[in-house]
């Protein structure tokens, strides 16, 4: 019963299908009829026009959205625990050639404007000082908070006043959705936000996240920059059918929602265990070795965080039972 | 009846049974059991040890290889049609962080140890100069020439002599070797070769190419920029699935052996049109406009190349009925 | 009595005296009095707006200047023989990021239209391809030819019809202008030109060079790029004033003509043997191996250029004495 | 009476007297006769073999240092107020092509292993995570504190212990030496440093810096690095010179005394103002804006540092009258 990371997923039955119906003769790269309906497809879903490139990773696509908001010299101004800053092996690095990600703070991985504000106000505009291009922050965040819409547009605010960019890391932006339950929109460019990484494959794609431009000309140089990076498959059909599979009926917010009730289950079997509210579907909570050990002893895998601290993780696979027995071990602990 | 690129073919039907067969929950990235037969399967089939990684295209597997041979400050030297010159999109001057690609001549897109030496011998050791530090070669060549292993060895002598790396593009790998019948290991490290990009997706897979490092303390930094670049796909399974399963039972060369047959059956065809002697799965003949036309006509897609010349590529699944009718309708012209 | 290179020249009385005025206190970076009257005093020589960086070396000026045109994705069309291609290590793959230098013909390393758009036209517009940005020539040519004005507007006027950005390395400016005797603008922004690498080193400053935006909004934000180059240095105001000096009654004009002059000498002499004809102040001519030598055991020293030919550089010092003996010296060849 | 910064300090009378000696013919970049003898120069002055490259920049030779010192995909250790870090523009990173800086704690800008430690204890062996490659101090500090030996030997056995890279930033590195008193190989390569930059801009130089590595191959790449950024002056030997004089009968070590010396001075006067204890050239002290704008009223000037804070800094040319009455000002207050 393996509780380590979404990552790992399975696929969902409808994108392996998916996937096995686009196994036909088509153009190359991003020609195909897949592939070309994804503009159109997530105009819609976030009422106004965007341009979408689909890449294999998540991290791929927050380094193009950030390559596209920050040029080389600037910076870019994220929380410190930020998947950009530490799980990323130095990929806004590489992509934005030398960006420097500006740290700020915030609980639970959130940024606030205040904490934004506390970095930025600090660097004086001077040639000597890299200066701010853009801001980044992770929705939901990396402790599995959620920003509600409101708080994305007062950051969204903060950007726009100072000029800077503004990039939504989405990894799980399925599960800050299904928390909030409002529209794609009002989440994302009516908030401010330039470039969204919206990602599928914690949620049951296999290898597709969609890189999704609300300035879509940002998105006619980010076309260059995908094949410079050999992310442009040639056979790219199969990664746009997993998207529109995700897309479609509106799977993406049903898996999101299966794999947040099965966090919300363990939460509450956790209680003051917790170290941060549980909004999405990452579950941190105290537990000291033997604790831990104790839950493996019963067959439950997940990763020691802190010390004293583990975290559990739940995907849209996560069996019902297993969950249950999660939560249970977890009460009796 | 599309013959414009093996670019995008199909799935063999058991590369798709592999991927269906690895959906089961695993190890993240490429810590799961499928990714971890690869330097196994690959050195047996290369009779040494050699270290392999899985990226999603032929141009990342390029790119990481040329990284790896050749510093910020250096140069590479390819030929003037060299894929990595022409259709990465600057791919290499990206991964390497600047270096140089040389431009060397040779018939049909192959380079010789004499056109190597005229362009590495006209570059003084001095500080203004970039210093070559590399060679790379495409095997089978951008126009459908092989080198066979003593030409590969020739230019191995050379690069050990000047100290420089030797890169194999082989994205078409696999139609060299089933034009040859050499073993692989002749082919490459006995040739002198260090990194060869080992492509599958031309030749029946979805997403994946190997990148193999002859040697192999080579890729222990190539796996830092893999992942920094964003090519680490967290869910590695699917993609080390589909080289294992090209793996089995030489599928790999079953597969490139028929794309190769029906060349070889157009080529039969095309008699004195042939820009270029046929040796693998690309056939360049000279047509005019008006030809091309009559073919388009009859229902074959294909690329216009140069002025008065087409291109033709056959893949694994080329139907033989559509070779058949393409061979006619080239006789009849 | 050397006629290696310019590069080497001494410090012209009234530069040397300016850096001694300037040894007083003041303002570091590039606040000082003398930096400040960098854009007014190029203005005024140029009859526009400019904006102006001064660096330290004539490969700094360059790279900075093809970086504020070229993304990192993007190309530059150079001839082959250019300076930026062959004697920078790499510069311009270095501050642009990787972009490409795509290599043009032409005699005596002018480019013309027509072999710029050989080049250009070329190159479809696809993502496969790195697409063309920006044209760079060098005025006076490394092969000591100039471009008149009606030429650089010609090859400005296609810049500008495709979109491209322009840049003019004149290294070897001073030398050009006093041969043409064209006002500055004429050479430059009047004929499309967007930045001036406008050389003084060989022409008797010691360590400024100034860039010349003529797009004053490109100099923004290189001022950011020269700081994190390193080339921002904490007493700017020895090179500005080096800058001041040599403008200061035409100094710049003066020297070039006297180095002009000497090639002028020595070209007479040398007659049929010219390799190209000479109108700046260097002289590439026709020497067997035992001609060289016996110049040399005259005491003139010189580089060997190609095979069976040498090339003599006249400098603003070169002594009119040295001059005469080696015009003489060939004529006794 | 400015007490801005040493930056701006006027140039030595030896320092302008070996300029105007150098002014004469000889050969360009790094072969003339002045360049040739910096490395037999500083091998005596640091009692071991090292290899030296004059640049006309401290930021040059920082950002030199560390990319010979950490890969592109690699991290580097420095204080989090360091130069490197907020003064150098993103420097380092575009030099190292994006590698990251990790800020470490330490009271007045020193780093200790135990802050060290606590960075890169931090940073599990995880291709996720930029690795640490390297670690920079500046000594003395940006605040004016002094790293005795053993401290530095401290550090560099951490380094070695952890594979790590060891760079110096000696900006004021003869600030520190006049300070301690110790040997220049006591201070550096014995206590492990593998790179120092060592300034003279600062203290009475006019653009000269010497980057001195003590592991001597990291200069052999490091030579192509520095043309390909622009930084190989084609006039060296106006480099070299300034460097020969500045080590003339040790005027480094007398100039950074005279400049510690006025240092001192204040921080006498300053008494319980100082924020830091002061050992080497540079005075922050407690000051109200009140007491600020009196200072200024009386003729000094100077930065407002943090609120509440002023700096005041001396230089080689402070004169002591000006010492003096700012002493005396300051008692004042």
């Amino acid at each position: 019963m393996r509780f380590f990371s979404d990552n790992a997923a399975t696929i969902h039955p409808q994108v392996m299908a998916a996937i096995a119906a686009a196994d036909t003769l088509d153009t190359a790269y991003a020609g195909d009829a897949w592939s070309q309906q994804l503009d159109g497809r997530l105009s819609a879903l976030f009422e106004t026009d965007v341009a979408v490139l689909w890449v294999p990773t998540g991290t791929a696509a927050n380094c193009l959205a950030l390559a596209a908001l920050c040029p080389p010299h600037g910076g870019i101004v994220c929380h410190r625990d930020a998947h950009i800053q530490n799980d990323e092996g130095g990929g806004p690095e590489f992509y934005t050639h030398g960006a420097k990600l500006f740290l700020a703070d915030g609980e639970a991985a959130k940024l606030t404007p205040d904490t934004i504000r506390t970095v930025i106000d600090a660097i004086p505009d001077d040639v000597h000082r890299v200066q701010p291009h853009a801001i980044s922050i992770t929705n939901a965040t990396e402790y599995g908070r959620v920003y509600p819409p409101h708080e994305v547009a007062e950051i969204g605010a903060l950007a726009k006043a100072r000029g800077l960019g503004f990039h939504m890391d989405g990894a799980r932006f399925a599960n800050a959705m299904a928390r909030v339950g409002c529209s794609p929109a009002e989440m994302t460019w009516r908030a401010g936000v330039d470039a969204l990484s919206f990602g599928f494959v914690k949620n049951g794609a296999m290898s597709a996240e969609a890189l999704v431009f609300f300035k879509p000309e940002l998105a006619a140089v980010t076309q260059y920059r995908r094949k410079r990076a050999g992310l442009l498959l040639s056979k790219g059909r199969y990664l746009a059918a997993q998207i529109l599979a995700m897309l479609d009926d509106d799977l993406w917010l049903a898996n999101a929602k299966a794999a947040n009730d099965g966090a919300t289950k363990l939460a509450a079997a956790a209680g003051d265990r917790l170290v941060h509210p549980v909004e999405a579907n990452e579950v941190f909570l105290r537990a000291t070795p033997e604790e831990a050990a104790a839950l493996r002893a019963k067959g439950f895998d997940f990763y020691d965080w802190a010390a004293g601290e583990i975290r559990l993780v739940t995907a849209w696979d996560s069996p019902a039972d297993a969950v249950g027995l999660l939560a249970d071990a977890i009460r009796e602990l």
